[in-house]
């Protein structure tokens, strides 16, 4: 029976108290019982999201929300501005496509963050645009977006709203709803929340949630206004993934215990380590915006960065992810989101070394955990 | 530590031991090892769903499988006969109307199956009809509707899909996609299948793959030619509920080692005998056409259903359902599916005696039960 690791961006390792609390017997999701716990969850989503607006659960994957927030803001015809990062910022193209929305695309170098500059151009060319999406991370390339900067774009524009896919964004660095004024924020639960896949959730703001009220994109599982109505009775509009809702209760007792701040900080630690080992290998980081949830690394010249995955996961039990897309071959991820701590890395690390020498790359074996051994044993000291 | 009981019609009871399966250390979804899994899971639920089409999976619950249904086989404009046999049947209208079909409802009464030949007139009087949505079973009334009568109506038509809602049917009892001529048959993960909710599953017939190419209803998430796509890949095309497909595997690899057949009979079974038992309380029966899902037991004149569920659940730890809409108050609902056997009637019928009585109806305690008894004695002896 070989030991197994996940270290991919999501889904991510789960605690096994989550999954024994996930493994209890099954609640009917019309009771009080249940009704209580939902609202005790919606609480702490508020205080994750760092919103007092509604944050609305769907039982879907990440991208079902993300077609949520494409549908309940926008009507045919209607003309939106979509940065373009990445794998995951092309998503937002195609929703747009498919339901007739004119998207004024922004493509950006993969790597790279985009510059607030273009999105300020784009909207003054556009005047009419009602929407902004874009990515807060870039999951497939490890870059971080100017969220706030943006936000300072769209916030004064009373028919514009900021719409953030939030996936591998929210819980792991600071991304506060209301102070930076974004209008729609999304995630899931297989990434910062530590949970299997299967859950979606949306912070909506008082001027998306107006906005809604005139979109005329059709939708019926994912409407707001049913969700909204739900919540005012303390239930969903649709069967809840329960065993789901039962973990997300569990871990967000947890983070707001912790407090947002010490769930910050252990993520950037993580990445700032896994980051140090990287570089005192000679190996060069994909990312010129390195994010807390997922490092980057580009695979050195002549070494497929498919094979490196691939010896990981068959040979020594690691999962960890190679590239998407344009970037498929170029690069490795390394996941700081999920259940894992600082012995996590040093086994990522290891575990890189040794596939590279394997390959006949020259490095040293144990630089790269040195590295990452030095950040921890300093950050402990503090 | 009161112990509970679930014996609602959804979500479900779960066993343990599939409790256990999913709390399992989550395999990441892009691997071959998944792959397997799912390939194994594809290949069981076409024997569940008696096809040898593709049958897809979302994560959603069954109201996503629904909306999939309207939209990958409908254009704007487009007319679609509903039958509106209760609550569910309701919903299929909702979703027309939201987006843009014109639904033409045939209403029946709650608690009736709708008559085969009100459909062939309207089918006869809207021949540009493109879609039949129907229940197989009425889960907020517990009748059963004649699917394969209707089947017979349009699978010779060229251009008018059947469209199933399965939920409570498909491992009930006998469903048989291809033989009947079903095109589209939904079901979700919390009821035959008895595990959390969080899933859905949609076998689609050629004619209705042929079909949905022609559609022009917008999607994305819920897109069947992604799914299909995905199919051919061995994988999903957005990230999959990973542990509830886990749990899935399990059960379906239970179904088939038992057969179909068992299956069915262990639901009759448990569906009979509750229906003999009501009877030997005086009670009557909701529905005209039984279903081997749910028993459906009128409440006696002066006695509020939702205060008996109420009471069982409060008091006696026991979960069951009471009416919907028109029936609230009228009815209480009894599940024979998930995780139940002879001894959950048993006491279902007992919890409901004693309820009964402590409201003052003049019902004798142990009639009920006795007559569950003797229904399972008797099958006990074949």
């Amino acid at each position: 029976m070989q030991k197994r690791y996940i270290l991919a961006p999501g889904p991510v390792a789960v605690a096994p108290e989550v999954m024994a609390k996930m493994a209890e017997p099954i609640i009917h999701h019309r009771t009080s019982q249940f009704s209580a716990i939902l609202t005790k969850v919606r609480e702490n989503l508020q205080y994750l999201f760092q919103t007092s607006n509604d944050v609305i659960i769907f039982a879907s994957s990440g991208t079902g929300a993300m077609e949520a927030s494409v549908v309940n803001m926008l009507s045919p015809g209607d003309t939106a501005i979509v940065i373009r990062a990445g794998k995951f910022g092309e998503r937002w193209t195609e929703l747009c496509e498919k339901y007739g929305v004119k998207a004024v695309n922004i493509d950006v170098t993969w790597g790279d963050a985009v510059d607030p500059q273009k999105v300020k151009d784009e909207l003054d060319r556009y005047p009419d645009a009602k929407a902004v999406f874009m990515q807060a991370h870039e999951t497939s390339t490890g870059a971080k977006q100017p969220v706030k900067e943006i936000a300072e774009l769209t916030r004064h524009r009373e028919n514009t709203v900021l719409v953030i896919d939030a996936i591998t964004a929210l819980g792991v660095y600071e991304l506060p709803m209301d102070d930076w004024g974004l209008d729609v924020v999304v995630t899931g639960s297989q990434k910062a929340l530590a949970l299997p896949p299967g859950l979606s959730m949306v912070g909506v703001s008082e001027k998306a949630w107006q906005m809604s009220k005139a979109a005329k994109l059709p939708r019926f599982y994912f409407d707001f206004a049913s969700e909204k109505k739900a919540i005012s009775k303390q239930t969903t509009a649709f069967t809840p993934a329960v065993s789901l809702i039962m973990g997300l209760s569990m871990v967000l007792e947890e983070i707001r215990s912790q407090g947002l701040e010490a769930v910050f900080r252990h993520h950037r630690e993580l990445a700032e380590a896994t980051r140090e080992g990287a570089t005192a290998l000679g190996l060069k980081l994909f990312s010129r915006a390195v994010s807390e949830a997922v490092t980057v690394i580009e695979t050195p010249e002549g070494i497929d960065g498919q094979a490196i995955v691939k010896k990981l996961r068959e040979q020594y039990g690691i999962t960890i992810a190679g590239g998407q897309g344009q970037a498929k071959g170029r690069i490795i991820r390394i996941s700081h989101m999920g259940y894992l701590c600082q012995w996590d890395m040093v086994i990522a690390m290891a575990a890189i070394e040794r596939a590279l020498v394997s390959m006949g790359c020259p490095i040293e074996l144990g630089k790269g955990v040195g590295a990452v051994q030095a950040y921890f044993s300093k950050s402990e000291g503090k």
